[in-house]
């Protein structure tokens, strides 16, 4: 039995784990040399094995970054949905909080990883599936807070989904890895004066057009 | 003499004309390789120049592309400039104007040249103030329609200066370079709900907060 062969036996075994080593050997990668110059050898030395087995977990790097990017963004998720259901506050301050907290996460994540906008930028070139679900899921949190909002006649909103798309749409700035990089150096309102202007948009007495 | 010198000299007399071949052919090379790739050698050897004479122009690949830039970006400013002062349309029909030139050109120069995000990309990293300075003038350009439409009772805006950044900000989606390249694929509303949505914002008919 050759070593290769052993190497496939763990890994049948413990397929979960092996896994979970490659997604955070790849998530170093990324982030120390960046996602351009790593390739799936690297990280099969790094963990001792043999490119093949990384493979058979992953059929491309681009599956890899996938997989790293899915994690990433799950957390991002699973703030903007607690939020979303969080009791007792009306759906001004989730939405408030919710845009807050996408645009911490993103600016700590810009800053603690430099590198993150090239894992960003192969995922909207090569996976955009995955963009798609995440704009999605997000969109669906603040969907939910504003058709709240409407049923407590806090927000007026002839189409909840559209306007949830367009208020995710229009914090990109804020919100979005390939612009928040460099947002330190470019004058934009603070998250807040233009979360400010974005709920008039919501508010419930106007005439309509 | 020298051809370094003769070139000097012809260089000399022809200096505004020497400076835009110098920069027309930059252009070529950014759009054609990319900004990374293009060297000042590159560009010197298509000009039958020394690079030390392209330097004498311009002291950088950094100082070349803020001009080329410069250029580019100053077609979008003149036609938010022109529809900002446009007479006979009103504040929101030259507001909605405005944000449609912004995109379409935005999209056509994304099209016509998938390696101008790299470009945009140097500058925002090496450039700031020329980003910057892109930015206000832009932004200028919408404050004055919402000056406009405040003074004509279209518009209620309590900072109509905070309010141009604001939706200058909320469209970067649509007329960022880094983003609209591949906002094909994404799922964002049509930049005319976007326009419809952040036009609410500035509807007279609320109450303040």
């Amino acid at each position: 039995m050759s070593l290769d062969d052993t190497t496939h036996l763990i890994a049948e075994e413990c397929a979960p784990d092996t896994r979970s080593r490659i997604l955070a050997t790849a998530d170093a990668y990324f982030r120390e040399i960046g996602y351009q110059k790593t390739t799936v050898a690297d990280i099969a030395r790094t963990l001792k094995m043999s490119p093949a087995n990384v493979y058979r977990f992953f059929d491309s790097k681009k599956a890899i970054n996938e997989a790293v990017l899915e994690r990433l963004i799950g957390e991002s998720e699973a703030v903007v949905s607690g939020i979303a259901d969080r009791p007792g506050l009306d759906a001004t301050a989730r939405l408030v909080a919710a845009i807050k907290a996408l645009h911490d996460d993103c600016t700590r994540r810009c800053e603690a990883c430099p590198r993150l906008h090239e894992m960003i930028e192969a995922a909207m070139a090569e996976s955009w599936e995955v963009c798609r679900h995440h704009v999605a899921r997000i969109t669906a949190g603040f969907e939910r807070i504003i058709r709240d909002g409407v049923a407590r006649g806090e927000f007026e909103a002839a189409d909840p989904a559209e306007a949830a798309a367009c208020i995710h749409a229009a914090i990109a700035r804020y919100t979005h890895p390939l612009l928040v990089g460099s947002s330190t150096l470019q004058p934009v309102p603070p998250v807040e004066a233009m979360t400010a202007f974005l709920l008039r948009s919501l508010a419930p007495d106007r005439t309509r057009a």
